[in-house]
């Protein structure tokens, strides 16, 4: 039934730049030198794809906590790179699918790479692709014997491909044996003060006096959770504050956004 | 079959706001301040959820042990925030039910959300959801990794939801990774003796002189537990009395109550 | 398969009260205090959930060593209630059948009984309803998750059910979670000396001076093991005595009943 | 399926004497006290359903190590009890059916016991009826619940009904719990020097100096292993010699006796 | 489709002998008195079937380590018992079946000798025909109770049967209760020091004064990576060399046996 | 279900060469005297298996860390051997397959090799096709034990066969019992120091005075990942620098070849 499953498969995925641009809502700030040392790295291993002769498969792991930025940041490079095929390969287009019906929809993505010259595979939170879950632990190992074939086999003659994985549940990939299966690993962080900083001032939601004592609330925190607990904030204690917040008008209380904090933070 | 079983699910719930009453049989009574905070922080982020921009999904978990009034609360929230979509997702209408027709439930409920520009979703009792048993532990895999997606998916361009879950096992559901899924996090405990005395107020079923024992004798108890004990109390010792008690003609007699409290409470 | 499972289900049970008769084979005897105030608080329950407006639904759990009656006693409090709907889940009819099919039996039981203004179902010996058996441990999730939401739906408006249930395995229950669900539960115990000596004297097949030495011997039995040993005793060494001792013309020798309850108990 | 693989089932079984004849092929010698003792107990028991009116059911488990005569015992005392339905339940007749046929064969042999009003039934092999396996352990639960509750199914008014089971695995019995579903238990033993003596002078193969050394050899030795070693020791240590120690011309050499026992035991 | 399995069997096997002979693709050297005793054992226990009255079945257990020469020793008891039967059953013809459809096969086998007078049955490798795996371990439980029950179950009556079985994994068969199934054990060992000499005289490879130190270098071998070794090391350092030592120009030099031995010797 | 699979597979694998050649994108460097010696005693093998009259199966393990060579050291002995048959079976070319296709698979490679006179077939990573995961251990069995029966099953008379694997997880092979299936097994190691200075100085891209620093920094690498650094390497610090180096105009950095090292090596 995998073969049938593999015939079911819509055959194209339509233009896949709009499913990248999504992953990356509030467009991309600058949140600090190892983001941006990632994104340059990442960038020169597209250039060896692409000029390389020995090696036409080249793959790369991004992995770090929960809300780190990985998907943005592998979207924003399969954009920058100008490949003629560029695809993302995620759980939320595949939600209660039977494993062996992903596993045909993952073979397909790659057996359709392998007719670009040039292509990147994005497979984003290989942990939720493999349908992982702690307890037990529990995965689904067709998919994970997939991924590792795939991640080996050669493309046909004359064709390169990309492959960027991302995972925020590096140790059960390693115990897969699927970091082995990647060339190379970035971790990619929670932000530091000084990273929090940057994105606060791009912001502009604090009074000038505020900012660092709010930087440094939000020390080692993921770039999505600053985010929200900012929009959670800008309500104000008693609500109805966001207009004049995100206009200007207004500055969020130092206090409330401490509370904020304690509402989002587990211990 | 999964999809089949998408195709066979009756097309609409029906007026939501009936199953939501139903939550409540017996009002809602004035409980103590922690409640009161927590509903009042649920309602800022419905407004949230309203006025935001960046942010159109947001995710609320209320925790706490069984009988707290997490279910209660839940759908008050639900009612008083006025969205043209409310809906109680509960394992009560999916009895028997195989895991991924469960599964095919709960992603409908989800798509016709996306369908309504202002949208709100209990996932009422995760842990039944996920068929949770302790021994094992066993759950249902293919929902747990539905939730953890779905939990995770932005609802299309212009569409806003707020999902608010419940659970008394929040050990468990943190082990699945699903705590983490929910950007925020409300410990719903049970009644202190203040809290109770309250309720007890409200009742008017003691003597005075007797409502402080009363109250003290219910201190940690879950609300459910309360009403329980207070019907159980008012049939008096050899039945019969409920009629003259609920009618105020007579009291709870302490002793048996207190024996009846002998008779819910486990050691 | 469930459903279809549902549909073919006989459709009525037959006439109740003669499957509750049977569980009590011997009559009812008076076997000590504890059984009587069991019985007696059972009785309560039955009248409050008659007169109750608040609480349409009341679960009540018999717990003890096999044999001790409490099926016996919960047939009996089933019998006395006069309540228009009266019926016993148990595995005894569902032999072999899947667990799904045995699921939809219990539902539809449930079914029943809502369209009934006063019901009672008696869910016998759960623990072979869910299939347990000690190593592994091993049961049918299934069913528990179908007994976990049932003993918390509430009926339909205006409807009011009983559930009480049996268990020699409360320890197994308790770790499913399935002993929190129900809201009250009674400790039937096996008999003490003096709960001996009673039956005993309703017997009459001892001489008055061996009946404390034979009671003094069945302290701490239940009282199905009371039974059969009287029976074994009866026989005499050689057989054969059984008519001369149940007519009162013989007695049973307390050498003989020694040496059977020797065969009987195991160390 | 469980319902067809009733329907499938041979009607009737044959004349069951046949059947229980062949489990004693070398007739019943006298091996001693305690076989002897266990015989005159079952037989009471089968005078007790006979004559009770109170136990129409009444079970008895034989237990002990593999070879020592308890399905030659039990067959025995259903052959003896001249009732008119007398069944034997064995795996034997089951080899290679699936657990849930094997279950509705066991139920059909109980249903036909419910037409007869006297019945025994006997469960030969219990952990071979549950393709039981130490590593695991391994079990058909299906099996093991349906005994569970035949064991305790009362037949209809004015049937009665023996259960004779027969295991060489008690503690595996025990944590299933069969053994408390059988009401009484017998040990059957290997045989002790004595024991074995009895049955030596009834074979008449040794010299008569030799056959306190033989009988002294065999301690502790199941009966079945005894008559294997016999037949061993016949052959005489080059072949041949058969013909001529059984009809008494030659005895056998007890020292190619002590060798035989050694290819036999496993230390 | 147990039964369909059962009846898709090719009806008979074929002669077997051919089968037989297979095992024993070298002939059958003389390597030591521990074989040579197991074999005549072996031969008075076929004896003892043809002509005792007492016990049809007769089972017997070779178990020794991986290549120590079990198969071959039972084939060459099956060549000369001159009975009428002689299967071998080995899982090298039920490669990929299921495990019904091999369940099936064995049974057919058996059902197939019940027609025969005197039939010899060889369960070769039992732990392959079990697909037996250390880790878990898993193994297949519906063919080991076949086998269990196979092994116990006599033929009808008139006819006899031998079993002989052979495994490399008898403390595997042991806690499945295997063991015990067979009336006889013995134990097939590697080779002494004594016995690879005889063989390597046999061969005539070595020159006269390497042959001790030949033999020595083998001590505790089984008998299969004797024969392997010796034709490693026949091809000499740079190859070619082998026809002139098997037809005795050349001999074996011993330091480059040393050397292959090292090959195949895992530490 | 399996014979189905059989009959599915397509006839002919095609010509064999090709993908043996594809496993040596860079052709055969000279890497060092271990492996030279594993080519030279596995080419030994290769004539054997040619000239033996005994011995028509001889099976040959290369076993070492991933990415040291054992695929490409397989292919080569495979094409240097003029066999008329020679196979790789991988899991690439049965992605996605349910295992008892792939099993069909490898059994239809056997069951071509056995009508040449002279075969060779490479299980090229066995891990893999027994889909081996580390957690649990998971992996299939049916799979195992086919290799297990196959890898002792001799070919028709006249037939010989050379069966050659290549795996990175030797333990898990050991657990399995598929190491002692092997007769010889070698093991192919990362480079040393000397080793990789070799193929540096075949590569020529280092400048002379650092390719002693060069080849100390890759001590302990294997092959693999000494190719893909010196890929990265090549594209220099800001790209675009891979043409020059490699038509030797310019040398590769030493410092940026000691940060790719970081990027690539995991501790
Ligand atoms: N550099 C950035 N500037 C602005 N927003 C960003 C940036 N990086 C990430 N984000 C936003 O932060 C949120 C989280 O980012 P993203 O989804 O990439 O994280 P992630 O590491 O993939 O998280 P997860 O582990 O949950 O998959 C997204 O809403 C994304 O748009
Ligand atoms: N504020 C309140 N006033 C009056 N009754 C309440 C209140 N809160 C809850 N209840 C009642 O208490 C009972 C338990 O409440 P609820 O079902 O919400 O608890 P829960 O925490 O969801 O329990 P569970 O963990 O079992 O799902 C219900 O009958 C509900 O009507
Ligand atoms: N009060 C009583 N007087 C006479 N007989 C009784 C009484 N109570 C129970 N018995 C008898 O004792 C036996 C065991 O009772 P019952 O089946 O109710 O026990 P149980 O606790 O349900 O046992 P189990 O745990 O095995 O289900 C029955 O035969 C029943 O008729
Ligand atoms: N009293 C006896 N006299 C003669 N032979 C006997 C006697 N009892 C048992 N045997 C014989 O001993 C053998 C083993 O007896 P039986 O099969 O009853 O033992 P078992 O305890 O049921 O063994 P298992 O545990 O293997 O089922 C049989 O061949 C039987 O005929
Ligand atoms: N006595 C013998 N003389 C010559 N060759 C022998 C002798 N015994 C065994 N062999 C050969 O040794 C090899 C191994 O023997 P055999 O297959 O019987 O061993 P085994 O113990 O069954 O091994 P395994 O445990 O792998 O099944 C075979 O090739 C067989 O022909
Ligand atoms: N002697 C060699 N000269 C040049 N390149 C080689 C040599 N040996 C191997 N390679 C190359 O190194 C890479 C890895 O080799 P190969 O695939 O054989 O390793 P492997 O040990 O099979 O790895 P894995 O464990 O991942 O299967 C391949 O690209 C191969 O072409
Ligand atoms: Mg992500
Ligand atoms: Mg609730
Ligand atoms: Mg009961
Ligand atoms: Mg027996
Ligand atoms: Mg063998
Ligand atoms: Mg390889």
């Amino acid at each position: 039934d995998f073969l049938t499953a593999l015939h079911d498969i819509v055959p194209a995925f339509g233009a896949s730049t709009d499913n990248l641009r999504r992953c990356r809502l509030n467009g991309m700030a600058d949140c600090g030198d190892r983001h941006k040392h990632i994104y340059q790295r990442a960038m020169l291993l597209v250039e060896q794809v692409k000029v390389s002769k020995g090696s036409p498969l080249v793959t790369c792991l991004l992995e770090g906590p929960s809300g780190s930025g990985k998907t943005a940041l592998s979207a924003t490079v399969g954009i920058d790179s100008d490949f003629p095929y560029v695809k993302i390969v995620s759980a939320e287009s595949m939600i209660g699918l039977h494993e062996s019906t992903k596993c045909a929809q993952i073979v397909k993505v790659f057996e359709d790479a392998y007719k670009s010259p040039l292509s990147i595979i994005i497979l984003d939170d290989i942990e939720r692709l493999l349908e992982y879950v702690a307890i037990g632990p529990r995965f689904s190992n067709i998919i994970s014997q997939t991924l590792l074939v795939l991640l080996k086999r050669l493309p046909p003659d004359g064709k390169k491909l990309m492959v960027i994985g991302t995972t925020s549940e590096v140790s059960f990939l390693d115990s897969v044996g699927l970091c082995d299966a990647f060339a190379v690993t970035y971790h990619v962080p929670t932000l530091k003060t000084s990273d929090a900083k940057k994105v606060l001032q791009q912001l502009n939601v604090f009074a000038d006096y505020d900012i660092d004592a709010a930087a440094e609330a939000l020390n080692d925190m993921p770039i999505k959770k600053l985010y929200m607990l900012i929009e959670m904030a800008a309500q104000g204690e008693a609500g109805g504050s966001a207009e004049a917040i995100y206009s200007g008008k207004e500055k969020i209380k130092i206090n409330h956004f401490y509370e904020c904090i304690e509402d989002v933070v587990r211990y």
